[in-house]
């Protein structure tokens, strides 16, 4: 016999479950059984489990772990407490991408059109900034028009007429994840593997994907800072991925220095749109073609990585995901004369540099600093209600390696508002790290997860 | 310079503590200040922390643990959310005894009439059953008109008119006990050594007293069944009592079996006058005088132990204690003729025995069990919102180390409804475990805590 969600309900009511048994299941370190997640999960989304009961679940879930079976039924029970999009009427395969986040971090700006220009559909749900990192959503959203919120109904709309669509989690897609993640936010049980793990891909399973390309954060700008921790959140990640009969991959890639050269939100538009006019920062392009090689591969749209990464070459080289941006841009309501001219995105009317106080080499920055400064002038939220100053932004002239001499500007910072102008100047400038002797460059791309 | 309470406040204030950041200290097992145990205490107590900061906190206490200084600092952070009644215009000595609860266990309703008539003040505060135990509450509520719940004035007025006065928690005493109690309740997270310490002291200490001896039952009937666990429980609570200047003492007293020969409400009122007529069960006799010996000793009453239970027995057998309880019944607007006639109290219409199923020696008993079986008859509450049948009751026929005959009566059941009776009664009878050599007799005291 075989249980579907309906009779697992009604072993449930028969069973009398109750939270309190459950929460103390877990602090004893015990092992809860798929029926008792969904339990806890369904009842908590209907309102019938209280916050205090699932904080405590939650702290002591932080403390003894969920192991890989419980991680997967918790990312089930919230992937299934909504809707998940149907797109099987969509020709084509769909595939996406999903980073944990870091500074200058713009890569989905670039690889849906790239992508979606290549003929695979990317249904892409996206998130906002908060801390130091950005989000997709805002720097989109700087873009005049741009509408993030659209209905599932107009998302289907727009992904079949361009292949691909950016927007927010709507209240449909797994809204146990929204719930749970303010609580976790409020309560300090956000930073663990197997949570995290459950709130990524509930979301992420909702958009009807084929398949999944994770880029995993590490160093000092990620939320992950050591390389085995991101290691094992993303072998957790890919695991539940194919579990749940998807195919993923995870990239652990560097977040020790920020990504590009700019940081902000008309910044980062702007820089996406260099890449795809074939002129960005190298180590944008790279990453930015590597995973979209990944979803080329993934999405069987070519039969080798190599192959993927010259179909996205060609994507940029031809200008076809130039035009694909501008068309999707377009279909969202936003004013698709940003392409040709960066002056209709806002800015910021100052400019400070930020010099170096020594010569030497580059050895090292605490990227979170830039994050958190970017975030102090303006250009992101310490509560969710903070609004962003999207023309705010950071201009990053150095790379770690790099001779330096001193006073040469290391950061421009381009502000509105010189409130927090001094605090933030500082924070960047002992951020940089140097050294007497030629240091080495980072590595770009640190392990595949999945392979 | 000394920081008064006033100061703390205003540090916190400008210090801008944040529960979200203690939540996090504790569950990275941090040591918490005297401050950031205060800020999260009296802002939970104002409704400033809400409900699920304050039991994700709870949760990671309970796994990561608090020591001593913590402990005392939660203590006095929940005494000193309410009211702390100042006796010390009231002549003599302040005494008061606590239990850790188990079944059968009446001393309270002894011990507060023989000290009291010996010339120490008993002020008690104390608790209702819940789970498996009795309350000295519930139990003085079987006497008609007896009213537990005295404002604090009439409490006292109570107490300088006769020397003792039993009540309930008031709305005044420890309000962050009341509140959090609820919440570990219903988080699993009641079980703590630190966390039961500071809920039982935090209001013990309300009561103004000069000295508190402790009985922490241990054993199958107790909840903490394991003697390291009562002893490490007893430890940590008369540590806290003496860092807060109070003398204290503990002893670890037996719950293998019931306390006595009975368990139920009228039936214990009974069994208690019984005592004070000279007439009670040897353990139960010889555990009240114990407890009423060291509390004339902590009290000062007497130079030495020995003296303290001479002067108890004389209270007895004197008549002065029973009178004693008579005048404390008669104030609190209890019916006094229940100390010559029975009859007043509420009594079970029918009767059951349940017999031994096989001959030899009783070995021990699951002391548990009797009182789960006397609630599921009426006799005590599995929600705090359940009514009392205070005419219920059980009567223990036989000892650990007693020979036991094939069929003979083990337990007599009072009850009034047969609703549950029957799985009452298997209850009864699975708990009790038989040897065929000679059993030991168990031990009454089985260790002194803090002499």
């Amino acid at each position: 016999m075989t249980l579907v969600r309906a009779d697992v309900t009604l072993l449930n009511a028969h069973a009398r479950m109750r939270a309190v048994d459950l929460i103390r299941k877990k602090r004893d370190s015990g092992e809860h059984s798929r029926e008792e997640i969904d339990f806890l999960i369904s009842g908590y989304t209907r309102g019938e489990i209280p916050d205090y009961q699932m904080s405590a679940w939650l702290m002591a879930a932080w403390i003894r772990g969920l192991n890989n079976a419980e991680r997967t039924s918790l990312t089930e029970a919230m992937l299934y407490s909504g809707e998940v999009v149907d797109l099987s009427d969509l020709p084509g395969k769909k595939v996406d991408k999903h980073s944990t986040g870091g500074v200058g971090d713009k890569t989905s700006l670039i690889l849906a059109p790239i992508v979606a220009a290549g003929g695979i559909n990317v249904p892409m749900i996206s998130g906002r900034g908060l801390g130091h990192t950005g989000g997709t959503l805002d720097k989109l959203e700087s873009i005049p028009g741009f509408n993030t919120s659209l209905s599932l109904q107009e998302f289907r709309r727009v992904l079949k007429q361009c292949g691909m669509a950016l927007i927010g989690q709507t209240a449909e897609i797994a809204p146990a994840d929204k719930k749970i993640y303010a609580l976790r936010d409020a309560t300090s049980t956000v930073e663990n593997i197997g949570l995290i793990c459950a709130s990524i891909m509930s979301k992420k399973l909702a958009e009807g994907i084929d398949a999944l390309v994770l880029d995993v954060k590490t160093g000092s700008g990620a939320f992950m800072q050591r390389e085995e921790d991101s290691v094992m959140l993303a072998e957790v990640m890919v695991d539940t991925a194919k579990r749940m009969g998807k195919k993923a991959v995870a990239l652990i890639t560097d977040m020790d220095q920020p990504l590009g050269k700019l940081a902000g939100h008309s910044s980062e538009v702007i820089e996406s749109i260099e890449v795809l006019k074939g002129r960005g920062p190298k180590d944008l392009c790279d990453l930015s073609l590597e995973l979209s090689a990944w979803m080329f591969y993934l999405g069987e749209r070519t039969p080798s990585l190599d192959e993927g990464r010259r179909l996205a070459e060609t994507m940029i080289a031809s200008g076809q995901a130039l035009e694909k941006f501008r068309q999707g841009i377009t279909l969202q309501g936003g004013d698709p004369r940003v392409i040709d001219d960066y002056g209709v995105l806002p800015a910021a009317s100052h400019k400070l540099d930020v010099t170096a106080a020594t010569s030497g080499y580059l050895a090292a920055t605490n990227c979170m600093e830039f994050g958190i400064a970017l975030a102090m002038l303006g250009g992101g939220r310490e509560t969710k209600e903070d609004k962003i100053d999207h023309g705010v932004g950071l201009e990053f002239h150095r790379r770690i390696g790099d001779r330096v001499e001193k006073a040469e500007p290391l950061v421009t910072i381009h502000y509105n508002s010189a409130a927090k102008l001094e605090e933030a100047k500082a924070r960047i400038a002992s951020a940089f790290t140097f050294s007497e002797t030629k240091t080495a460059e980072t590595k770009l791309i640190r392990r595949l997860v999945g392979v």
